[in-house]
């Protein structure tokens, strides 16, 4: 049987990883659509290669560009927030959501309401409106994967238990690149010192996240809305290697762990195979006798202060993980841009929390919501870093 | 609901295990039988703590202790081999099969031919008549569950998923005490220096077992057959921590696995769960930041040979894993009792397969069949040791 998949974000990391599987399976996949941000010939190209039905722009402006690459094709197009919903609507066995960032929610929320299965690659859909995305996805009865490798590492590990009989859900950080830094020298850290990610090869904007530590901050919240668990049952712990992805200690005492090569190929594989374990071509098998040695640190939360903010939002619940989210992208734009030193990033967020906590004390009802409030925080965020 | 338990070798390391966690939950469990070999204090002692309905001795001559035991405790007796099998065959929702040695053959079997669910403890039902079990199993309608730390993990590991997309089944090995050590200073080795296993508690001959990696050796033939999986599928990994006890690799390059503290009570209370998850008030969690580091090595097959053969053995098939462990069983305590020395022990062993390789061509057809090869060859390695 061949299953219809669609890739919205075709064109990122993820999407590209994502294409480079369909195309290893062929006689089992049809592509429905592919949705891409601005680049028009790169989505026209992933959209030809995989032979898609339909390939959806969101930048209005470059529809012209990619109805050029595409003219001959036979491939449908489309241009624009719309187009996107559009791509994320189709008819699907199986909806990959891999549009990074805020601008993923509409589109994610759109196949949810649908009742599709979603393989889930946007953080942002958990962390900004995390209660309204799994509300409706039980009443629209969609089904969520999720792709993240921490995320993918829990589902494997977790198989067919109850999460009721769960004592500890564990995230893995790599503890990227200042893990072994002092607090001086990492204040003193530029963008490029930050971004130099030890095990992954990823964008500038995770790597940053990734030096502060928020990555592991915004996992947990995923974990809690993905699988239901509260903040007293998730953490993290460092593992500079990145072969544990995660562990699920069982109230028994036993343990399962997901691990697998710092290859995104693997979750995105489970992902695609719904049950079925599809085999990879050119993935390297995890070879333990080589690796040699798997470490395992407790993170240290006053060099690495995101992390503390970000557990605080979860447990603080309501609107906190909206705004620390919003507040965090303005922050990390700002040090990318060099405006701000690696400390003024968790000052920021902090202080974003503090502000916003009165004025948004709920849960944002829905995806709108959640982008109001991003909006009304990343303005006030930028006003902040002006002052 | 009230599940009735029988344990089989009740007085034993496993044994003692198992009841302590029937201890813990005495809401969740009736004990049916109890069975030990020799020792009728201990066995009375475990009976009345259970509440058991029925003891069985295995040895007849401790029939009369037994009973005065148990006078006035209304817990029903019997000695010799027929009371240990009434023992197995009665009416139980599961039985744990945790006699070890040879004499654990016909318990096991008689309660898998009553379409029991068994929890596996006796590593040599599996490694003489493997086949034979398998093909009762089925036909019988049992169910087995491994008990053994490193097929427990692999059973949490596979989940439900399916064998034939495992690639590798992996299974870990401390090292034993020699890891480190030269050919040299392993050749001029004591039992005493043997039996010092570095993070199990275990009894004399399976701290030699671990010593020479024959253990190991053995487990890949019971993960063989309790799984289904092939020699080429299998393989060990020396990992001096014992925190990982398994690993199964997918085709799709993930990889899951069962990791706990060294403590029998936790693959024990996830056999007594029957698919649900036992609280155990006794274990402490695993702390991986706390643990720092778990290390993978290559086992060496030219200082540790009884792996190589056993690797050997379970690739030819037939009645070669059954002889192989009847003549280590003669060398490990011919090693015990100083007579040999270490290096010996596979010596005797590859002797043995060799010798028997074409008297004993194929599987025992059954438990009978096993034991006959199983006392010939042990004659047999006797006299070898005497000439």
């Amino acid at each position: 049987m061949t299953l219809t998949v669609s890739v919205l974000g075709a064109t990122g990391s993820i999407g590209r990883s994502t294409a480079d599987l369909l195309d290893q399976h062929r006689d089992r996949f049809r592509v429905g659509a592919v949705a891409g941000g601005r680049d028009a010939q790169a989505l026209a190209r992933v959209a030809r290669e995989l032979n898609a039905e339909f390939a959806a722009i969101a930048d209005p402006d470059s529809g012209p560009a990619l109805r050029d690459a595409l003219s001959g094709s036979g491939i449908a197009c489309g241009a624009g927030p719309s187009a996107v919903i559009e791509a994320a609507t189709r008819d699907a066995d199986l909806v990959v959501a891999a549009v990074s960032g805020a601008a993923g929610l509409s589109p994610t929320c759109a196949a949810i309401r649908q009742g599709r299965t979603v393989a889930l690659a946007n953080k942002e859909s958990l962390v900004c409106a995390g209660d309204a995305f799994m509300r409706d996805a039980k009443r629209y009865g969609a089904r969520l994967l999720p792709m993240d490798s921490e995320h993918n590492a829990l589902e494997q590990s977790i198989g067919t238990g109850r999460i009721d009989d769960i004592t500890r859900m564990t995230i893995t950080a790599s503890g990227g690149p200042f893990r072994t830094a002092t607090r001086e020298r990492i204040a003193a850290a530029s963008a490029a010192d930050a971004a130099a990610h030890p095990t992954w090869s990823m964008g500038m904007k995770i790597n940053i996240d990734s030096a502060t530590l928020m990555n592991k901050g915004l996992e947990l919240i995923e974990a809690h809305h993905l699988f239901g668990i509260e903040a007293e049952r998730l953490d993290a712990v460092v593992h500079p290697q990145s072969i544990v992805h995660a562990l699920v200690t069982w109230r028994d005492g036993a343990v399962t762990a997901g691990l697998y090569v710092p290859d995104m190929r693997v979750p995105i594989a489970h992902c695609l195979g719904l049950g079925e374990r599809l085999s990879i071509a050119r993935g390297k098998p995890l070879d333990l006798a080589a690796t040699g040695s798997l470490t395992f640190e407790r993170p240290d939360e006053e060099r690495f202060p995101c992390l503390r903010i970000a557990k605080a939002a979860l447990a603080a619940g309501g609107a906190q993980p909206t705004v620390m989210n919003a507040a965090n992208e303005i922050a990390v734009a700002a040090f990318i841009a060099g405006g701000i030193g690696f400390y003024d990033i968790a000052a920021l967020v902090e202080r974003a929390c503090e502000h916003f906590a009165a004025r948004f004390p709920a849960a944002p009802a829905d995806v709108e919501e959640a982008l109001a409030i991003d909006a009304e925080v990343r303005d006030w965020s930028q006003s902040a870093l002006a002052a």
